[in-house]
């Protein structure tokens, strides 16, 4: 049965049509946190973005598509998501069995750029066919091909919705317009999640962001009204806040491998500031099975705590 | 998780694409009836093939189209089928809370027909835009304007699976070629069975086929091979070896509303035949709700037992 | 401001896009009943539908097309709708000024038949261009051509949905399936109401029905299940309960003209059965204009006090 | 590799793309006859043409889709005809095991025609998504809905070749021009086959000519040129001739059940009148797996002798 | 009849429909290595890409397309990739000898480039008329282009499996991101297999990779998980591992003449490495036909051994 948190998250979404809004409900009722309204999702589109030894090498059965299928089930995680490749190796073997994003566009790293734009490499079509859920979609705001990406978003956001597919935004800062530091600055994730909010993403992908402050006007304000650079629970409220005062589920991705009392804390932090949730890939498949459930599960129980 | 049971039915199904696949586990894995390989399924079209009075005026709650959501969901019923105008009025209230199936064709009785035919009230598109797992077609086998009819759902079946949505055929016999006892004669039950099953179906619902004999040259064979017209577990069985030695979904509809015992004995009749299990429209709403739900979770208890 | 019984309608259209809810709620906010959830809408398709004298010769000043815009605004109706050429001569005129129906099948008495279907004369786009909140579309359930009905009826909906416009089913009951009497039958007008609603329509429009019952399978019913065939006032209540137990709008037209005690009693039976309004052709435009308003005025009051 | 003979039948095709020649070759070149230049191909369209037990209940596992491409493949027969829903049950399975033919239009018995047609129940994308080799099609001559027929199939067999498909035709004569012996007539055979042929068919398949002629101003022809019409080899060697004097593929169907003595002198004379081959469904999978084998591996004997 | 090893290969590719998997069974089951699980395909697409008299005066008989038709029959070979002209050139006379693969992309050397991309040649349609089992095509990952190439060989891929042909990707690292070694660094080679992989490849193919490593970033992680440069075999097996572990089929090419010690080395450390097979383009073409047969059977022997 749905509950009253789940009903209030999908009220957020009443102009999407009964179709976008079932699919949300498919994430939100799925895994170990099923009705709480939080979500861990597993995203594993590493192997394009990285190249298969950098994601694989530290623990080979990841090598191995249906590994992550099984490892998403496993875990009791809220959905899964990848690339066309990796979802066609396992679609049929694991149909029914768990929520899939396909991640729509993908970038790799034999080139250098300075603005990067992924390219598309799955289509609504595709989604359908194979049973996903949502399709997904990386923008790099601050990159001189944003306007690219926010158009050809556009375009694919309405047609997954007029079928019924939620759509998922990666929202990462990068490019030209901005530092190194500035892709995590606080007002720069804020900005690139109302970014994708604006789009019409259903579901908001940002990294979690540090005190900085990366905009002359933005720093302005931010201390004019004072708003509160710590602690990490501060700064999710704000990012929270930034997507429509948390009327668009924004969940937090923990980004490269780190020890993992620093990753509970981030997710106590999350939880503290009224994120929906977190999307872990390399701290999920770049450890051994027992080892990745194990503390997959520590972070949802600290979610549904 | 997945039974090795529902596993063996999704199989199959492998020349299907893994969208139809999920959505047929979606079904099979709802519900009371979850992961048994048994199916309950709640109809109600009767509002547009027999008028809303003759439909609903016993128990006048289920005038209302939410009443019927709410009620395949409290008894745990496997989905829930109805034609466009039902489920607009609640899918949005009950998205992602159980799989639907539009039912995409629909006849009233306003007008005395010998060879009727339905009208296409819904399409592939309402279906994804309201978050269906399965779009519903009647074919009148028996009916001169069968040919219409087959060719129709020829082309909403490729159109269906083509996007992941999974196709269920009312197979009903009726029409100028058939008298009114051959309607569910046991030889022409199976007969349209099998025609539903050749034409793509995915999940056949035909009546429980009587002992009668309709056809002098079907007759000579069920004689001379011995097919066991008694007891009515031996025509379920004929029925489900119909449908493709038991490899296509088949289950039943219970008719007009009767008496409890009987249709107790017929759900036995249906699961000692291997039956995939029933629908049951008027026998569920025409009642008061706590009836319906203790009359639908004791045809569950039979299946699961 | 919107009133909480318009919220309260709009809700009930929750599967619909913000488009469609928008125009409801323009009809349903719009003239002297403004808030009430009441309607009452001026149609005039009868120079179509049985040639301009018998329509306008009583009334020449109505052989205008603005005439009847004028008449509508000047009188505080929630609408007008009309065929494509007395839309296409008056909708700039008056752009903006109140909603106004595309009328998009018509029907003309130039040939007798036993088996009415209306022309279609006018395009989802015309609707459009013309800035119509709504599009209407005429089935004829009993008429053997009933499937052609409903089936451009369904190709339509899904179309004007899908651009936002509201969808505005004139069901009556006529052709080769029912007796006269059984035209404005309790029963078949109920069959009739419910067939729109399952079409999909938004808001439905049928006759005011008799106590006469067609169908000897539906007074079987009828009878056993007593629903009460006087005063009207109850048979205006069966018809609402067969329109989703009032979850989707139906108005009732009152036929040719008559004389205004009769019309008034009417309005009030409509008002106590739980009716969302009127729909009054002949009887608006085929008086002087003063007396016309006084009419539409006194029958908005009785919905209104 | 392709043999001489194969390579002279291809000659024939040579106005077609190399696709379809492609096709052709597959069913010259595969199971035990492959590079003689002859067929014997395993159709089984009965489940739909005549119900599931009339076709079945003598050798039950004959019910089990799977059962009819295990025997096809475990005789060595050049390929494996069946309507959609026997193809999808099992084309995963034995994917590239065997040339497919997919039953574009098929036929039931629950209505008594004088002038029947098929229902087109399956597409060109069916047959490319299943990975078949060819469509087949069926033709009645001779009924009122002929005209019908030849322009389905031409549209059917124009958008086959156009992807490379080949184009098989059932050629039947049947209808309200012919009495029940002229069926199956040398000339009424001879005739159908020309059509078919004429019709663009790349294989064609007709029934086995009795010694009777229907036309009255056939019978003239035949009497005048003296076409013999004894033994059974002489009329083969005529249809032969009918099909382009033998530049088309025709091959023969033993029609129902009969005992095996028979059916090996027809396979001599349709051998020694120089037909192509045979396609055997009832006699095949109407008796038990092994006898079956043994059978049609007589029939290739004869054949390959 | 289908092997073990043939089965589980194609049980990798379950979510693709039954013609995809049929197109892939016919290489698995054609030529010397038919149920081996193994391929050596002759590719011939260096007219185009090196120009005519670089490719063939060596060997002035492979100026002539039927030439490669013949070399890859006699000598057994799985299947025989080309440009459309030369298939075009000898596809009628070859119909239905050996599986075919329509190079869909190609690239000349009359222009010099940074940042390379072939262009479209040919169509799906052209693949279906010319009766081929797959489409190849060709991308650069490391080209400042790439994005265009993997937008490319979506919409073909997903176009080409729709109609049931196999997709068979060329990876070639190669443009401005790379160095000139690094194009066939272990990581890179890796890294284009994975790509090309998560493109929805059905077959990969890649040049056999050095034991450089090009990416700073990538280098610690070859060297902290100890990834094997050499010899060749574990360099194979770390690209196969790359290819969704084994779980897609990838061929080796062998890249420019060498002496054939060398070449049948590579081969025994592709087989040692689970490579699945090679393509062999010049090394086949640019020797006489009986020293080409001579040493494609030894290659294939090694394979079968």
């Amino acid at each position: 049965m749905m509950t009253q948190r789940v009903k209030e998250i999908l009220s957020y979404y009443d102009s999407e049509n009964p179709g976008v809004r079932s699919n949300l409900a498919r994430f939100l009722n799925h895994g170990r946190l099923a009705g709480t309204g939080k979500l861990v999702i597993l995203p594993v589109d590493q192997g394009f973005e990285h190249g298969p030894a950098r994601s694989f090498a530290v623990n080979p059965p990841a090598y191995n598509p249906l590994y992550h299928f099984q490892l998403a089930l496993d875990a009791g995680c809220s959905g899964y998501a990848a690339p066309l490749g990796f979802l066609e190796a396992g679609a049929a073997e694991f149909a029914g069995e768990l929520p899939l994003i396909l991640k729509l566009n993908n970038h790799d790293l034999l080139l250098d750029e300075h603005d990067p734009i992924s390219a598309v490499t799955g289509s609504v079509g595709d989604a359908l066919r194979l049973g996903c859920a949502a399709v997904g979609y990386t923008i790099y705001p601050g990159s001189a091909m944003r306007r690219e990406m926010y158009e050809e978003l556009r375009a694919i956001a309405e047609e997954a919705k007029s079928v019924g597919l939620a759509v998922v935004v990666w929202s990462y800062p990068r490019g030209s317009g901005l530092s190194k530091e500035g892709e995590t600055a606080l007002d720069v994730v804020a900005y690139a999640a109302q970014i994708a909010a604006q789009l019409g993403a259903n579901i908001i992908k940002v990294k979690l962001p540090s005190a900085h402050l990366e905009q002359a006007e933005a720093k302005k304000v931010y201390e004019a009204q004072k708003i509160p650079l710590e602690p990490l629970a501060e700064r999710v409220r704000h990012v929270v806040q930034s997507c429509f005062d948390g009327r668009r589920i924004v969940i937090f991705s923990g980004g490269p491998r780190e020890d993992d009392a620093t990753l509970y804390e981030e997710v106590k932090a999350i939880k503290a500031g009224g994120g929906y949730g977190s999307i872990i890939g390399r701290n999920s498949f770049q450890r051994k099975k027992p080892d990745a459930i194990a503390m997959l599960h520590k972070i949802m129980d600290i979610y549904a705590g």
